[in-house]
């Protein structure tokens, strides 16, 4: 694809409020909560992922996901989705069904990763899935399906993108509209992000699937997060997921970066001309009531440097 | 320029030791330095920039430029550029004429940036390097002359890509065979990038001056360092300059990133498969000794993350 031919528009998803909260080693209090996911859907942004449910007692930062779910504003254009770890986690999801339009399954493309995240292997994970999606469906709801590591694994290296695909196409076939690909310890280059989606699409084509949206989720863990946005732009990807004020991801090691600013990409995109629907300012407001709220500097670079646009 | 055809092997000149060094608050021991360079130097980087000929009142940073010239180790293979400000700056370095191998002149493409940096019009600066210029030729010395604020100005918005044009055009008549453009503030996008090179490269040629070296130095400011080096490949361009550990830049505001760090660089293009000649476990030996001389973390990713070749 040449470079003129870049989509218009790109669709984000903002991932702050469960995969950002979720990672910090404080409880945000649930009123905070609130008040962040409302501003930042009041930037535009289209797709929030707000909260999981998970086992309180395994992840304590996200133990208020009901409350949250009752407490924030429900704007019309915006879709709430929630990260589901199985079908007890469904189960206990659809007594708020009426609370959000969207789940997110996920799994990890490599053995090892899997094993560490969720004590199964691959294959039981994918099997259980398959059992739980269909729910899912069946209850209305608009399902994603995640596939961590799908561009290197930080135990094992590389990850066979075959395996990928696999896991991806079973994911569509059990009723996912829309399957993620995340980056999640940031091995992804652009090169491997090119033919990456050259592949995944015509596969996907191939298979009659060609409908299935695919989302890139990148972490900009060694500074190639934007690097990647633009390859799989080039590819004709036009959904992403991000997170404001850069919080969250995996950091592996610790100290290391994690998801790509939400900012940060609103602003490359902005000034490449591709349409994004989100106020850049709005955005960058929320995130610094983040920073306000944790009492640390966080790492987006557009939160420090303000966006270009200011200059003019 | 199809993705398939990324350059197989690109230059990278490391400017760390002058534009990194020179913007730490305190000065760094001469000693310090010298033993930084030349580990530099073992990692297998061709091309180091290691100080500068400016008043040592104003710039105390690098008032030890003589020792510096006169303690590194000179291997064969390694090329050393000071910073040249102006004819005074040239005739200082001229007696240490053996010590070096490359000079770099420089202006801004914007009045505000140029008055406020070296307090001369754009129009002064360049008369001045075309006069001076042919005297570092004359002395044997290899000339690149860079451009900042090429893609952008932090206090006038937009800079006209003619005005850089003219001013690249007027620094290779007067004898550089390398030009670099700077996006001093981090300004640029990918999208610009490649028009850009596009068009400087199309009338480098037209102009009978296509052998001339086109160098790109992006700061990572707002995110996209590394997504703009990616589209100046695209373009064909294959050198480089960047900064170890992510020293130095011009950071605007104050606690911006300035440089893309040379280890983030080498990183991606070792994993896209293109040559640097470069140690990269070497390189992070580097900033992490750095990062100790200097008592703070320092901003490059691949230091706090490590490589991705360790994961395989």
């Amino acid at each position: 694809m040449d470079y003129r031919n870049f989509p218009q528009s790109v669709r984000i998803r903002e991932v702050g409020p469960r995969d950002g909260f979720q990672n910090e080693p404080e409880v945000i209090a649930t009123g905070d909560k609130i008040r962040l996911i409302n501003q930042l859907a009041a930037t535009g942004l289209k797709r929030i992922e707000v909260t999981s449910f998970v086992r309180p007692d395994v992840i304590p930062q996200l133990a208020d996901a009901n409350e949250v779910l009752d407490g924030i504003d429900r704007p019309s254009g915006v879709s709430y989705s929630v990260l589901i770890p199985n079908r007890r986690g469904l189960e206990n999801a659809l007594e708020r069904r009426d609370r959000f339009d969207e789940t997110n399954f996920f799994l990890s493309a490599s053995e090892t990763h899997n094993k560490k995240n969720v004590n199964r292997t691959v294959e039981e994970s994918i099997s259980g899935l398959e059992e739980t999606i269909p729910l899912a469906v069946e209850a209305g709801l608009r399902c994603e399906g995640v596939i961590s590591t799908s561009f290197g694994c930080p135990y094992e290296g590389d990850v066979p993108i075959g395996n990928v695909l696999e896991l991806a196409l079973r994911l569509a076939r059990a009723g996912c509209v829309e399957v993620g690909f995340g980056d999640t310890t940031g091995m992804a280059n652009p090169l491997q992000v090119r033919r990456f989606f050259e592949q995944v699409r015509e596969r996907f084509a191939a298979e009659g699937l060609g409908e299935i949206e695919l989302t890139a989720h990148f972490h900009d863990t060694r500074g190639q997060g934007l690097a990647n946005v633009l390859s799989a732009l080039e590819e004709g990807i036009d959904s992403f997921e991000s997170s404001f004020g850069e919080l969250g991801g995996c950091p592996v090691p610790a100290g290391a970066t994690g998801n790509i600013a939400s900012e940060d990409l609103v602003s490359m995109l902005g000034e490449m001309g591709i349409e994004t629907g989100i106020d850049l300012p709005g955005l960058i407001e929320a995130s610094a009531e983040a920073q306000k709220i944790l009492g640390r500097p966080l790492g987006s670079h557009v939160l420090k440097a303000g966006p270009v646009e200011w200059h003019r």
